[in-house]
């Protein structure tokens, strides 16, 4: 997607533009409130540049707004939190429209169970155990400010809020969770989870399409 | 759809299958709430009919359960009422995840404007204006019993329930509703249009995206 983004706005701005996002979206998760920020030399009037990069993007990428913003802004680094929403789909019969948002379980979730397990991740903690790959960071610190569950008919959605996010970990929480809310583990394992810093002892990786980046705090 | 369908069903049930669907849903219609019907020799149990048609099916369409009827029950005659959702999306910002499943109209609508001249539409009338084509029918006249605008945050819905719907009608209503809420048109031109009987007096078709089959009564 950022290459995509790139390739427009050079397109669009004529000259080498180098784009920094506010949250990481690996492939087939979505964002409805990525940010983005990026210098450039130009005249192109602010309320022209989300028209005209939209007229060079592929439609399943949209800009949906632009604004100036003051020199020492960063979408990355000047973040203060990111809100993710893990979508499941927890009934039998299956979805046609939404099966590229959703992860699919036919098994009733213990929704009660999974928020004991996802109630134990709130605050400062090292998250090691809940990453895939670590070598690009140096801290695995980071503080959750929010992360619970909540049913909504048929769906059962993880609402998570933190100062940042490793590789893969909103996925491995939601993937442990769903074994949580399957029986299969107990909520307690969660703090020994965390405890252990080891990817291995966390369930597996929830699938991308249910992932989705809701909104960037400044 | 139906083609696709009738495949999987005879490649599980090994026979020639006639699939009959209750309501229309043209190229680019979505459908939550369809039904079909169908008759087959079998000794496959009726648990096991969704999953099996769906491994056969591409990912779009689902099956959602399949139920023995009676010998009379037919999907397309037996229906009492067929209910459809028309999502517009009523905003200046565009949308890369809804775009196949709303019409996005930048102007603000006036949406009672709009739902004035949805109610002249209820009840038993002559919808020829309403069609896009009626020579497959002998008679243009249907019943309406619900037909509705509701603003949903930045969506617009229509949601129309009736005995029947002729070719397009949902989406001609919708595409001259939406003239109606830009002030291109008095919400009293609805009962006009109907009674010219003449298409040519209605407004514009609204994309077939925002178009979907939510239920059909028996």
């Amino acid at each position: 997607m950022q290459g995509e983004i790139e390739k427009a706005m050079e397109h669009v701005l004529r000259q080498k533009i180098t784009a920094y996002g506010a949250g990481r979206t690996d492939a087939g998760v979505h964002a409805l409130g990525q940010v983005i920020s990026f210098t450039a030399d130009t005249k192109l009037e602010i309320a022209r540049m989300a028209p005209a990069l939209n007229s060079q993007l592929p439609t399943d990428i949209r800009i949906r707004r632009a604004d100036e913003a003051d020199g020492g802004f960063h979408a990355r680094f000047s973040a203060l939190a990111r809100r993710y929403v893990y979508v499941a789909l927890n009934r039998s019969e299956p979805t046609a429209l939404l099966r590229r948002y959703v992860w699919h379980i036919v098994q009733p979730l213990d929704v009660d169970a999974m928020q004991r397990g996802a109630a134990t991740l709130v605050g400062v903690h090292d998250f090691a155990a809940w990453a895939n790959g670590t070598s690009e960071v140096t801290s695995t610190e980071r503080e959750l400010y929010e992360c619970r569950l909540r049913r909504k008919g048929a769906f059962v959605l993880l609402i998570v809020e933190g100062s940042g996010f490793l590789r893969g970990m909103v996925r491995n929480i939601m993937g442990t969770l769903a074994e949580v809310g399957l029986g299969r583990r107990s909520p307690n394992e969660m703090t020994r989870i965390t405890e252990s810093r080891n990817r291995a002892k966390a369930g597996r990786t929830a699938p991308a399409c249910g992932l989705c980046l809701v909104r960037v705090r400044y």
